[in-house]
């Protein structure tokens, strides 16, 4: 398909935490600046935003000409990408696919989410709005208490004990510490997760990832606008998009995470790389449970094996196959909206040697990975080291 | 840009209008069958739902996964555009995009909106999230307010009687009575538009387009997959999509609709048609103004015009260019998020020869215009006859 190349030209990091002090459209500018400064020959000939509920958490539509607007971009199309907690790599991957495509060559892709001027209950019925009002909704069930009902199922299924499913929220933690713009720069211990409240038993604090304001920003060339940027480039070899069986009670096997093992696949297959030339993952783990099951669908583990296998020393910075580099959805934080392109634009820094204290050595090929609902939609792309 | 040929291969519409015992899904749902069904043998290899406010009006979101799924088509990849108003239009610019790049053979676009099961007062705060939170909702402008001010400098800069005002809602009330899926389907004379209640000075009910349930489907596909649909084809020859500065009060000139005069300029030059060849325009009306300024800005009338050229006589049916064939968003409705896809899908119509009693004789080339905010985007497409 890809008539062009494409790369990531520059990528633009607000902090994920309390913004109070920010707006919606304060932080997307912010990250969007960042972006752009570092590659100001480039126009984007495109703005999207991914963002989830900006409607509810911020009483505020029409992102797309908001943020151009506001970058002075005012003309350019623009418009919003939407696929639940998946939306920033939906953003991306539209992005992506327009420039792979030749029909521009050049896009700013912005993810931006307000989660804290929400009240606790109003972020989980946010939330919630991933899955079905007729259905899901409309029995009560929220999205902490579906996925633990999955991690019950799992942990009953697979014999894992509650320190193995702890592994990666502690991985996690540790990777953040030096992570400037990580919610949560500190490490902790799979005692601290056992000790933490619990929430949809047998989920506790520390298996989800928390609420946060922020936005990141990433600007895509083609070929030609390429040699107008300054920075390093990152190229995109390879995404996917894949939907699944709308609710997880819908589909056979349950702890089959089938969208993500459809786009990494196909976005392995359309980079024409092997899994094992892969350095880095940055995963989508909204709960412990979901880190493991995308580990075990992407086949870097086994089947039961993914909580297991990050509690044996895999995943671990120092490893093989290191994963969320920066903290992930537990540590870095999981403004929703935005997470896919704070993955996006992690791995830029990873494979272009800008990731300072959390980089990897080495890090030629890493993959970003993002799921909206309980992998009902799952975006994968694979990055590599630019031309 | 195109490397294929884009077409529009069927349609499928739900009648807008108040749809209680149907969900956002069933209306979804409803009209992407009927596309389906008029190309049975076509694939859809994305599915790009247009809808501006599902999370306020029907506490969802994730509904590109939501429809995919529902129509049997789990594991295509899926995504919501959003746009405000012109989210159906973006929605259909993405796929045409995609798949005049080459990215893609097929796409299967649902606009769809479900506004009845709000009070109007919250419809009022639904729609006014198309303008900036941080400004124009604050100070309490609700979006009929706005377009209040816009008509009162309109017909203020260019002596616009209050008659020649309602000459397009009384063009969109005629054509709709023909028209099946329409909302309202009974022609109104100015003394109707007069006497109806005042919504924002000088703007009455009949100046306003109606709140309402409904969705629209279009199947696009490029020229590979176009051997596989059995009925009519239309060419989409052109399409662009233009921001403009976000609010009407930051422009220097608030009567001049710079993005329906750039989004148009745009369509027409990659449809390489000269203006002359149109004899069909789908135009956006959400305000009786908002038509008027419209029609300048495509230069269809002088700066002024507008309202007076439909008094006149301009623009009706049996005119030169009639517009709103099914009734525009006065009349056929203006279930927001959808509305660009019923006027892709009414063009459709049109040039295909299937507008039954609201065929235009010799349709053979077309336009649907789409505004989200107070033509803060825009987006025109530009519908040919197929080969």
């Amino acid at each position: 398909m890809a008539r062009s190349k494409v790369y990531v030209a520059s990528v633009g990091l607000t902090k994920v935490g309390d913004q109070w002090g920010k707006s919606l459209l304060d932080l997307a500018v912010e990250a969007a600046r960042g972006a752009m400064k570092g590659a100001p020959r480039v126009k984007p000939q495109q703005v999207i935003v991914g963002n989830m509920f900006s409607a509810v958490g911020a009483s505020q539509e029409h992102l797309g000409a908001l943020v151009a607007s506001a970058l002075g971009l005012a003309g350019t199309p623009a418009f919003k990408v939407e696929s639940a907690c998946s939306s920033g790599g939906s953003a991306f991957h539209v992005a992506y696919s327009l420039v792979g495509a030749g029909a521009l060559d050049s896009a700013l892709v912005v993810g931006v989410e307000k989660m804290r001027d929400l009240e606790p209950e109003e972020v989980s019925e946010a939330l919630a709005m991933a899955e079905s009002a007729e259905y899901t909704q409309f029995v009560g069930a929220t999205f902490a208490a579906l996925n633990g009902l999955l991690a019950r199922y799992y942990m009953e299924q697979y014999d894992v004990s509650r320190d193995e499913l702890s592994a990666i929220p502690v991985i996690d933690h540790a990777n953040a510490v030096a992570a400037e713009h990580a919610q949560f720069r500190r490490a902790i211990t799979p005692e601290v997760v056992n000790r933490s409240a619990m929430v949809a038993d047998p989920l506790r604090l520390f298996d989800c990832a928390p609420v946060g304001d922020g936005s990141a920003a990433v600007l895509l060339v083609g070929e030609a606008a390429a040699s107008g940027a300054k920075g390093r480039l990152a190229e995109v070899l390879g995404g996917r998009v894949a939907t699944g069986e709308f609710s997880v009670y819908e589909r056979d096997d349950m702890l089959d995470f089938a969208a993500t093992r459809e786009a990494f696949k196909g976005a392995m297959a359309q980079a024409g790389l092997s899994p094992k030339k892969l350095r880095f993952a940055e995963i989508h783990d909204a709960f412990s449970v979901v880190g493991a099951l995308a580990l075990e669908a992407m086949g870097f583990s086994k089947r039961g094996r993914g909580a297991k296998d990050a509690s044996d020393g895999m995943y671990r910075a120092g490893s093989e196959l290191p994963i969320n580099t920066f903290g992930g959805l537990k540590a870095r934080g999981h403004p929703v909206g935005a997470t896919g392109v704070y993955q996006v634009a992690e791995a830029y820094l990873q494979v272009t040697g800008q990731a300072g204290k959390n980089q990897v050595p080495g890090a030629d090929y890493g993959v970003a990975h993002n799921i909206g609902g309980v992998d009902t939609t799952s975006v994968v792309h694979v990055l590599g080291r630019g031309a």
